[in-house]
């Protein structure tokens, strides 16, 4: 019997096969286009999961797992013919104990949904990733996600207790599992947080939740130096307050917002630097005094703060969508949007974003800026015209630039987008600077014992 | 050249082969006794410890990483002839930067040492084993130690940014990093913590930090019933409260501290409820006085509140001291306190708490029950005449019953103190209760890559 016969007899009409079917999996929200798969399969539970994946495994089948299919670094497209393993179908909340600070779900569920679940308890899930409404629980998983409150409360490796996961053969294991803590051996848990795939697929994860913040306020600043906007983090984490978030957005992001939402910017303001504190009641305005006398003291152009709800929603859902924001200015259909994904320690934050902003000029590109920099990521979002050679050679050569000057100053190439197609080359360069390219060979025999034949998401992170 | 004398031409003076200077190295904080080294080794920078380590891997020599010797589980013992390599000369706090979230220390520096300085500048390292005097930044790390701040910061695992470590084959290489967040392929950091020297060395460590809490409280409550005490937990976190720390002590604990300390105990108190909040100095009443109504809706013989610094840190100290108390109680030279270490989920606390004792009494032995259980984490102190073999066979049978209770709840049968030469059969039965049992395969094989000849803390964890 042929594959796809095989794959029909265990998933059955969940089998999907013709062109107009699988169209929608060439790409993800990355500017990378993928192959177009052999077919797409939507198991329903893990045992079809294991089933699937010893056929694959069999047939040395490429499997790339598909969630949300917001990645921004290609890790969710085809870099050759073989199989999505969509994971659509696992979209359950399986439970929710708040007395455990636990949720169990399946990796299908998209992180806003079970944020509007858990908000009924009084709790959430911490990461949120700008893509929250698209993005699953197994994709953030599988980048270790960040988002905009990692500033506070960490990216996603802080909140997995523990995953089931089926192999590359089919074989169904555990890691981790219900519990806060454990010490029990190597914690495969944890390595496979940010694995993009490559390593299992997951179907389920037991989460930590935390009791949401009681208040919370802001202030906003506009500066004209960028220098500043770096400053403000390492000054206000050295009078002890840590914000729940913290971004800057730059002036093409203004004036993107501007034309895609009601809000309004300064007309002389070149940055924006949002904070956001939470405290209890009783301190919330205390807490947010401190921060408005703090960001004063660099000289913004102008600042102000605020505990209305409905204003600070609506800047952070704008900030959420300043990258489609971004996408909706090009010029032509053949422009796409780059995004470079880089991080440093806080204090280099001035530092870096000065030579980012420089090495943008430098190159002829448009590149609009903005970031959590609360934990010292800074995105690059690069107008980049494809079609165009020498536009491309001008992103590649930035690109590579701005991951050099990361690194130089301690940071890394990639801060919480993964690897995935875009950055294999960067990721080895990064490596390769701090003079530890073994910590890169580690990783390829690692890949080797758990997917031997190489078939979970092909042509990702390392190879 | 004989393996000796190639090793005292790297460390000359350092190294140490007489009995007298070996003798310290027999024992951990275990009831176990190990082998006598051939020799113990004590280098001070990164590249004698690289040198060390291919000499030994040349010569298929065991090596076993010495921190502050507090392993619980024997750790830090020889299962077989070999050298030890203490790390005692790596105590540098290299760095200290309070706008970075980050200490940048080696591995030898001791818990409390690092806590002193970091006080200064109104940070600390949440990680706070109970024997954070004698304890290392490195041994923590290598076994994920927890302790009793880890209920509301979570445990090691949440505050290692990065590691530079030595391989088995003397290569150096470098994980993670100086920031705060990074998606850069697999987290080799992560599969560090908690290995208990069985993958490298570690010869620095970047740890995140974090600001010291404003306010601090205390309820203290006595009850007569254990469930109860077990209840507290779910119950407060239901309602969004996440103590610092929740600790619970048995009557035999109270009364050996009552015997080692000046604390005094109600006569009638069969368990002690400590339960720990911090806000800000605005809002700390409130919380405690909600604490405080909470947990006296479950009936406590008394109840009492404080935010007296002097009383609550000296019942502080206590408690970190509970089990050298304990120890001091021993009727004869041959008995030991053995040191169950069991979690499980918050809410099935009173389930599990009501069981291990009564396995105690079903198996005729003297327990003690303490433990962190913000988190779930109980600790069975058990007096053992390790002399009398009848008795080791009660302990042993009691040891694995309440890891299957642990496990049976959906818990572990380690939670901070590791696997050690203790509980590998305890590991194994795990996860063959949970169907996945290729997960200790998996790790297996991850040890055979990253130290192919097995020298590393050999006879530990797995094998």
């Amino acid at each position: 019997m042929d594959f796809l016969e095989e794959l029909k007899k265990i998933s059955g009409n969940n089998v999907f096969t013709s062109k107009e079917d699988m169209i929608p999996y060439l790409n993800d929200a990355s500017y990378f286009e993928g192959v177009l798969p052999l077919a797409v399969v939507v198991p329903v539970d893990t045992q079809e999961v294991s089933r699937i994946m010893k056929l694959c495994y069999d047939n040395n089948m490429p499997v790339t797992v598909r969630g949300g299919g917001s990645s921004l670094t290609g890790s969710s497209i085809l870099s050759e013919k073989g199989i999505v393993l969509s994971l659509a179908g696992f979209d359950r909340i399986e439970e929710i104990s708040t007395g455990d600070n636990l949720a169990v779900v399946q990796p299908g569920v998209r992180l806003d949904a079970l944020n509007q679940a858990l908000a009924r308890s009084g709790y959430f899930y911490p990461p949120d990733p700008a893509s929250s409404m698209a993005a699953t629980v197994g994709g953030s998983i599988s980048t270790n996600a960040g988002g905009l409150r990692a500033s506070l409360y960490g990216t996603t490796k802080n909140w997995i207790l523990g995953l089931d996961v089926v192999l590359a053969d089919g074989n169904i294991v555990k890691f981790g599992g219900r519990t806060l803590k454990r010490s029990s051996g190597y914690d495969l848990t944890a390595l496979m947080v940010g694995s993009e795939g490559t390593l299992g697929v997951i179907t389920r994860a037991y989460l930590k939740i935390w009791p949401l913040p009681e208040e919370k306020g802001r202030v906003s600043a506009y500066f004209s130096e960028i220098e500043k906007v770096g400053q403000s983090i390492s000054e206000i984490k050295k009078i002890g307050i840590m914000p729940m978030i913290a971004e800057f957005l730059d002036r093409i992001t203004m004036d993107s917002l501007e034309s895609t939402t009601s809000l309004k910017f300064p007309k002389d303001a070149k940055y924006l630097l949002i904070m956001d504190v939470t405290s209890t009641a009783q301190s919330i305005d205390i807490m947010l005094e401190s921060v408005y006398r703090k960001i004063s003291e660099l000289n913004p152009i102008s600042i102000s703060k605020t505990r209305d709800p409905k204003v600070m929603d609506e800047m952070y859902a704008a900030r959420k969508g300043a990258y489609s924001s971004l996408l909706k200015q090009r010029e032509t259909s053949t422009q796409k949007v780059v995004i470079g994904d880089v991080v440093v320690p806080a204090s280099k934050l001035p530092e870096a974003l000065k030579s980012i902003e420089k090495k943008g000029y430098d190159h002829g590109l448009k590149v609009a800026l903005f970031g959590h920099i609360g934990d010292g990521n800074i995105h690059c979002n690069i107008y980049a015209d494809v079609a165009k050679q020498e536009i491309m050679k001008e992103v590649d050569a930035f690109q590579m630039e701005i991951g050099e000057i990361a690194v130089n100053l301690g940071g890394s190439v990639s801060a919480e987008h993964g690897i995935g197609i875009e950055k294999k080359e960067l990721l080895s360069r990064e490596f390769r600077m701090r003079n530890s390219e073994y910590t890169i060979e580690m990783m390829k025999q690692i890949k080797k014992i758990i997917d031997p034949k190489g078939i979970l998401n092909r042509g990702k992170i390392l190879e």
